[in-house]
């Protein structure tokens, strides 16, 4: 498997991208729009081609690369069927598998941060989106967030994986790559060494976060698979 | 849209292509292999491109024409999870949604006759794979037939769409082409009228069916997509 880890500074979001040895085909999870010309980059220095840009969920801070990716290369935008946009090729649910070549790319709907929340699991590793981040979540209290929801998709799909699994965040503000399941269940700062809900809720009710600075330019665009 | 109904006449199998006229993409619903040439020239005297080849559960009574499209169109084969092959490209549960242009494919989970039924709803339409089908129903006495499951999958996921939706089945051995949800729902000799769960599975249990003839040769060759 080939696999990269991209970074995008502005909004600290972390896109991933997922090849077949055999078949050299691609994936992209979580694209920006700004960086589309280093993909592209990426896809031909490693004679690849695109076949699926994946969206954990309807961004809010912000612009996917769905609707360049697939005018640039054909792929197919692949959204959860809740993400409530109409712009996507493909609506998956709970336990969909996207296969390319050798790699199984399996959904497991995660919601809480958002209604459409969706984590990818393939070959060891879990991209988790938003739903759960390196010591930390996803915020709750917008587009449909609700803490309660948010704790029970993380213990039922994301911390029944397997314990050496590796975490890939939709996100990290503190330079921080990678986790695994194993070291979220223990040591997370609002869900780690078996928190209870109320806990969980207690924190997230008081996180006083600001309001998303991007999200009223990032939603709309989103929405309709970006620019 | 554009809609054609294909027939193959050694096992009564019914195809289906749907297609975005303002895209010119295409899908086909359990193309049958012996039939590409005809499917490719429906396709080429209508301008369009393949996109998915959707089949409804492994068959077991002839053989699917998804290798062979996919080889000549680099379309993608969509099946449900559970069908147990590993030669598709996307793998639906209940709820996904595949969408061509303006039109959305949303699949059904109908399990009873295999374990991996899908029926596909789209612009009015249904399409039963052998699920449902005119004034009768697949068989449930192999490749995990169950038919209680079955009626189940009808009663819920199929005649809770509106009367007036069109049922396209797999098959037909008499000649029908097409009937209704009301219709089915009313009339069905097997489902119909309110017949019970009971009654249902007193019928299917005994209808004494003859092995399936190309069951040795079909399910090996669908569980590897054809040819």
């Amino acid at each position: 498997m080939i696999f990269h880890q991209f970074f995008e500074v502005e909004s600290s979001t972390y896109t991933y991208l997922l090849a077949s040895e055999q078949t050299r085909e691609a994936v992209l999870i979580d694209p920006v729009a700004s960086e589309i010309d280093i993909y592209t980059q990426y896809l031909e220095m490693h004679n690849l081609t695109l076949v699926y840009s994946l969206d954990t969920h309807v961004h809010a801070d912000h612009v996917t690369a769905a609707n360049l990716l697939r005018d640039k290369f054909g792929c197919k935008t692949v959204l959860h069927r809740n993400s409530g946009v109409n712009c996507g090729d493909i609506f998956i649910t709970d336990q969909s598998v996207i296969r390319i070549g050798e790699i199984n790319i399996e959904a497991r709907y995660t919601p809480g941060h958002t209604n459409a929340c969706t984590s990818y699991v393939a070959e060891g590793m879990v991209f988790t989106g938003d739903a759960l981040l390196i010591d930390g979540c996803g915020r709750t209290d917008f587009q449909e967030g609700n803490a309660e929801i948010l704790y029970d998709s993380i213990h039922t799909q994301i911390f029944t994986l397997p314990d050496e699994t590796i975490v890939y965040p939709g996100h990290d503000y503190k330079g921080r790559l990678v986790s695994t399941v194993g070291h979220e269940r223990l040591h997370n700062s609002r869900l780690g060494a078996g928190k209870s809900k109320a806990e969980f809720v207690e924190i997230m009710n008081n996180l006083n976060l600001p309001y998303p600075k991007k999200i009223d330019i990032a939603l709309p665009a989103n929405k309709a698979c970006g620019q």
